[in-house]
């Protein structure tokens, strides 16, 4: 498949953005990580200041996993589809989240197992029919999908990502919901670091140190049993992946084409940016991520893309939650850079 | 002086609200220190769920030091009246975050050095003019304050506590500005603990190693000469105080008394909270700090009262801008508990 081409970073737009936060009345640096923020949506948008983002959209991509059938979560398959009912009845945590800071909510399917033809727009959230496939196969004992199912959920994901622009949204945020699905990042976090399962799996939505033996197991038998090639993103999609994760990933190449940060709540819409990361490495710049999810392997996979977690809450649900918290944040550092009085213009001393 | 008596917990709402909790739809524990947030909520206020605090006021406590002689920050005592004539232009970054979530500002010249006669309340912010002195003395070779002084001081921060009570403020933020007042906060935990200026002093507003090591000094000193007693509240802040200290440890005790949560800034308004918890422990369970100051100390200051920061954004600016943050988190850990769906009222399976 041909992937969109992340558009051109503006350097000279980031470094006039630090110069002029070393202008406000405060002393260099002391706002830490929001200074950050700031520079960094210059540097995508070109502007200094930056405009301080209106409208943000965040898409949570559900999809199902074959890989339920080892037992590896707590929770029933069904509840994926539960909660997309819940998404777009406003009772989820997701929708106290994103209601609280301004966030539009889109819940596409592009995986679910189970019957969604009830589904509509709702006043919480709008809902995508994007499903590629029921839920993928049990990556234990064969693909997870075909490589053209790979190549039609990263294909979603750039198309939501284009709609989001032609919209006007000026911020994205990723999310995700589906039983299993740290199964799935975890395999992709192992199949493109080469580390065992060990390594990357973690508790989920709170498995017993059986199940997470178990579920290091599953991912090492899928790994020998797929040898994905590290490089090869759609490869490793087909192989261990998950259906909500490569739309998060082609989420990721579409934010980056249009020049709009893509926000990534925790460990599995990490994994969709990792995944990106694999098929054109330049999207990196434009993704953030929102949280240090309390998941074990998060943090290293952030690290890995060279990124660090912004905020640090615990937070260990998904749908998009920690996103939304990022988002409210680059508000905040656009704020900053827009409204606060710089050391001359209020009369303040600098430094003796 | 006679101390207020703070509110007894309801220990019984708070167990409710984490039993609450539970029955949301998302895996027991998933929303991390949100959940925390809420439980306390509810037994401060012994409402399950708690209502979501509608008016919030942060109380920016100002005041000046007579220890800038000793050259321990790399700002002019000027900077703190310019300081507060931008905050009541509303161009100082508290301005900024006070907006973007909504909380009242209220400035406290508690202790300035310079004129403030000019100043008047203001669409940004309140003024209150409530000097007990201008500025403390050096405390490297005399007392900053007296006793009186300092009681006057904390009776300052017990009636602002008070007004917002009577107000219907459901939370009070405390922030703070004062060149060289990281000095007197080091000193202060320094002397409720024992521990040498080396441990306790920090950067501040960025003062180099040499700056560094004379604070250090400068604190060793000044516990040298004051020898003030690590049970007796007052004393330490008439040896080595500060007024914006003196005034938010009666904000904190006020808070409790009223049952109102006081979120903390950063490490002077921590301090503020240390020294109230010195006058009277059970002011303790009152008070959230708000976030991990990139100040040296600060989060052994925290965890010597038994409190784990919420937020860690490498915040060193101080204002309040800090507990602004974790005003916001508070409402929405509030809307989570009345908002979500159960389990049962979704029809969501719970753990298999």
């Amino acid at each position: 498949m041909e992937l969109p081409r992340p558009r051109p970073w503006n350097h000279e737009a980031e470094k006039a953005a630090r110069a002029h936060l070393d202008q406000l009345t405060k002393p260099p640096g002391s706002l830490g990580k929001i200074e950050g923020l700031g520079a960094w949506l210059s540097g995508i948008t070109g502007a200094c200041p930056p405009r301080v983002p209106a409208r943000a959209r965040l898409y949570t991509f559900a999809g199902d996993h074959g890989v339920t059938a080892e037992g590896v979560s707590p929770y029933p398959s069904a509840v994926t589809v539960q909660m997309v009912l819940n998404f777009l009845a406003g009772g989820a945590a997701v929708n106290v989240f994103a209601r609280h800071h301004g966030v539009e909510l889109v819940v596409v399917d592009v995986g679910v197992a189970g019957d969604l033809s009830m589904c509509r727009d709702t006043e919480h959230a709008r809902f995508v029919n994007a499903r590629v496939r029921p839920g993928t196969s049990n990556m234990a004992v064969e693909p997870a999908m075909s490589r053209a199912e790979a190549e039609a959920a990263i294909a979603t994901g750039i198309r939501m990502a284009r709609a989001a622009a032609a919209d006007g949204i000026e911020v994205i945020g990723a999310g995700e919901m589906g039983i299993c699905n740290t199964t799935a990042a975890a395999a992709c976090l192992a199949a493109v670091h080469g580390m065992p399962g060990k390594l990357t799996a973690g508790r989920g939505t709170g498995i017993d140190d059986a199940g997470l033996a178990r579920k290091a197991r599953v991912i090492d038998a899928a790994i020998a049993r797929g040898q994905p090639d590290r490089h090869d993103g759609i490869g490793i999609l087909s192989e261990v992946g998950g259906l909500e994760i490569a739309a998060i990933a082609g989420l990721c190449l579409g934010g980056a084409e249009a020049g709009i940060p893509v926000v990534l709540d925790g460990f599995i819409s990490t994994c969709g940016g990792l995944v990106a990361s694999v098929l054109d490495e330049g999207v990196r710049p434009y993704l953030l991520v929102s949280h240090k999810s309390a998941e074990n392997a998060h943090w290293a996979m952030a690290r890995s893309m060279g990124k660090e977690p912004l905020h640090d809450l615990d937070l260990r649900l998904g749908e998009g939650t920690g996103a939304v918290l990022a988002i409210d944040s680059l508000r905040l550092a656009a704020k900053v850079m827009n409204q606060m009085a710089t050391f001359a213009s209020a009369g303040v001393s600098n430094r003796s």
